[in-house]
């Protein structure tokens, strides 16, 4: 059962990864309930109990709206993203599980050059609908909180 | 099913990473068929839809030679990979199976100086042959073009 | 039986990594068995045969007596740490297995200003204790020699 959870947890952040990197932004959210919450905040700002998140979208519309806005808007500065997540940790919570885990994002430039572009770790209350596994939250708690300003895909 | 290929196929994968950070280059190109092909391109290329490769070996024996042609060439310049491979994205597919995962690629030299070389994503196709997983192809699509001047061993 | 000590092995790095990360040093001490040894040593020491340690504590009381230390000491130059951890290579050993895993390190300023600081290779022999598994020994044999005057946390 454990084992069966964190193979199926473990494919969900691999495609939640890998859809972000292959630019499949509306893709990407259909892994989210209707009535979700995606949050990015700063570990400092978590630390302090700051409320100030760097990116807030409560509900699945938002987050549409959102990637509609990115597709119109991002004409320049577009960069690939690069998604390296570790194993992911697992725990039952109310009607679904608490999936977390690290992960390191690079950005590269359409002339080739990468950087590192925020590390840090998800936090996620997955549920089952119909069968598959969907996101009913994911905070991102974010390491590099210094360079966010520039922050306009999801992380 | 899917949950013994995943893990199988990380195996694998792992498998391909440590054999390279461990500088066992020739252990490494047992881990393909005879009639197999490695590419290495970049993101901005296949976007393109241009052929050219940064690396190609459309066979086994090409590979050996590459590894031979390292072996008594690369005597300067000797770095160290570190492989750090994200989790594995399993389809099946004709007589095996598609796979891949991104890895970010650091090299460091004998000095302990470490510098992020490439990231990207690895695209393969793995068989079975008498129980064992090879692969039958690996592309290597890098989002890090800029630095592959450089490029000497595999990815 | 393969499949599922990858799995738990998976989780138990995880475990590691994440307890590191999120300042649970104590907790992270009780990964350890009584009788342990952790280690840090530098790839380049490694090759050449040189027995110096960058960090070494023979049992688990040493390693507990040095996260105080820490905890007493180390009132500036705090910084978060990110652990991201590839998949696990799990072999059969007496009393237990051998586990190995690449990882990377990335450490945050308060400030959120993130850098690299270590790449490398988990050497673990782990144990089973009561249903639970433990390490008995920890060695990790880093490629980034070059920063590790600053090394003050484990890794």
């Amino acid at each position: 059962m454990t084992a069966d959870m964190f193979i199926r947890l473990t494919m969900l952040f691999e495609e939640y990864g890998r859809l972000l990197d292959e630019d499949r932004l509306e893709e990407w959210t259909d892994l989210f309930i209707e009535d979700c919450l995606y949050e990015i905040v700063s570990r400092e700002n978590v630390r302090q109990n700051l409320p100030l998140s760097l990116m807030l979208c409560d509900s699945k519309d938002m987050l549409r709206d959102r990637i509609s806005a990115l597709r119109e808007a991002n004409i320049f500065n577009i960069h690939v993203d690069c998604h390296i997540i570790g194993p992911v940790h697992v725990t039952p919570a109310d009607a679904g599980w608490d999936a977390s885990s690290a992960y390191a994002l690079y950005q590269s430039t359409q002339e080739g050059q990468t950087r590192l572009f925020s590390v840090g770790r998800y936090h996620a209350r997955v549920v089952e609908l119909d069968g598959v596994l969907r996101f009913a939250r994911q905070r991102v708690i974010v390491d590099t909180g210094a360079i966010l300003t520039l922050l306009a895909t999801p992380i």
